[in-house]
């Protein structure tokens, strides 16, 4: 039995690997549907649209080895948090998966009604979403908290610029019935990628409490 | 050391017990978010929009009963599968929780304005997503994929009223810009009763895969 098992360090390197190899193809559909809905290109929103498989079979790999990992090796303390993080980071990512379909499915419909305002707010928000959840997954892998703590930051510049976003298309729809339903399609897309956001917060969030729960635990060792 | 280590089976319980709590808690701030936007109850709206430091509390006591238990127990096949899924559902419960907070903090801008129409669809939707909240929490705690199953199925009631509702308000937007405003605080409601179906249906796919993945592990040591 023993030699089938191999080795815990071998075996939680090779999930981080598939949780960053996850995040950058997370972080890739989120880039391609904003892309789709800028370019209004058909071809690439279809993409985002229909492609979600890879993603889902990474999340169940993922989660597989996280069990396998937790029941052969019934690891302890730092590392049992590391995996019960990767559990929490796996669900976040295939949450950012499917919001990138729902980004790139109201890209679809925005694509069939002329453009209501050149756009400059989304692919910004878009470039803050897809960042956070880079430094949050760097956070995880490092152990940084205080890269974590400036994905938390950045979530404030999220919601303003969604805010922002929000008033703007206001004023149009309530000037030009014609724009109300394109212009909705843009304020649930900038919701998807604060969303987006939001996974990237929880993530980060995770690593803080993974971190300092050890700390905690280790203080705890020393006064007793 | 061992006797400070209680029974599992009773820890189990009591985490259980504990998730159903704050099932119920969840259930309930969704239920009065809801109410307040029906009624324009601003103290209740009030209650829920600012009361969301119970929920968090067991959120973080539950995720730490999951920690002890792995650490403690070191438990294996269906116990582990069943404490993974309490520290994904706990997770889902907990933004149950902030998407009652959303829906409290749009009924406080809805009530500013004159009501759009009567309110139908909405309580209908709430009460399927509670429905299914607590249904998919009633499988996991009897582990029944039959009713794991039903949730799952609930599911494309709620997005058919989710489309019933967001097309009947867009005639009213369409037709009168004074109700733009208003419209879009429902529209976002019956998207946030829509995530909140979503959650219990992670929930219940979380059964369906507990329950599952300790069959396929019976029939390999059968077969082995």
């Amino acid at each position: 039995m023993d030699k089938a098992v191999p080795h815990f360090r071998e075996e939680l390197e090779a999930l981080l690997a598939r949780l960053l190899e996850m995040g950058g193809l997370a972080e890739a559909r989120v880039r391609e549907a904003v892309e789709g809905l800028v370019t209004r290109d058909p071809a690439l929103i279809a993409k985002v649209r229909d492609g979600d498989e890879p993603l889902n079979r990474l999340h169940i790999e993922i989660d597989d080895r996280c069990f396998r990992l937790l029941a052969l090796h019934q690891p302890m303390a730092t590392d049992l948090r590391a995996i019960v993080a990767a559990v929490k980071i796996n669900t976040d990512l295939e949450r950012v998966g499917d919001l990138a379909v729902n980004i790139a499915q109201a890209a679809g419909r925005y694509a069939t009604h002329p453009p209501v305002k050149k756009l400059i707010d989304i692919p910004q928000m878009s470039d803050i979403a897809q960042g956070m959840l880079h430094d949050a997954l760097d956070a995880f892998v490092r152990r940084d908290t205080r890269l974590a703590q400036q994905v938390l930051n950045e979530d404030d510049r999220l919601d303003g610029l969604k805010t922002q976003v929000f008033r703007e298309l206001l004023t149009y729809m309530l000037q030009d019935p014609s724009t109300v339903e394109p212009a909705l399609d843009l304020i649930l897309i900038s919701r998807h990628l604060e969303r987006i956001g939001d996974h990237a917060t929880n993530i980060a969030e995770d690593v803080i409490f993974m971190v300092s729960a050890q700390d905690v635990r280790h203080h705890t060792a020393g006064g007793a």
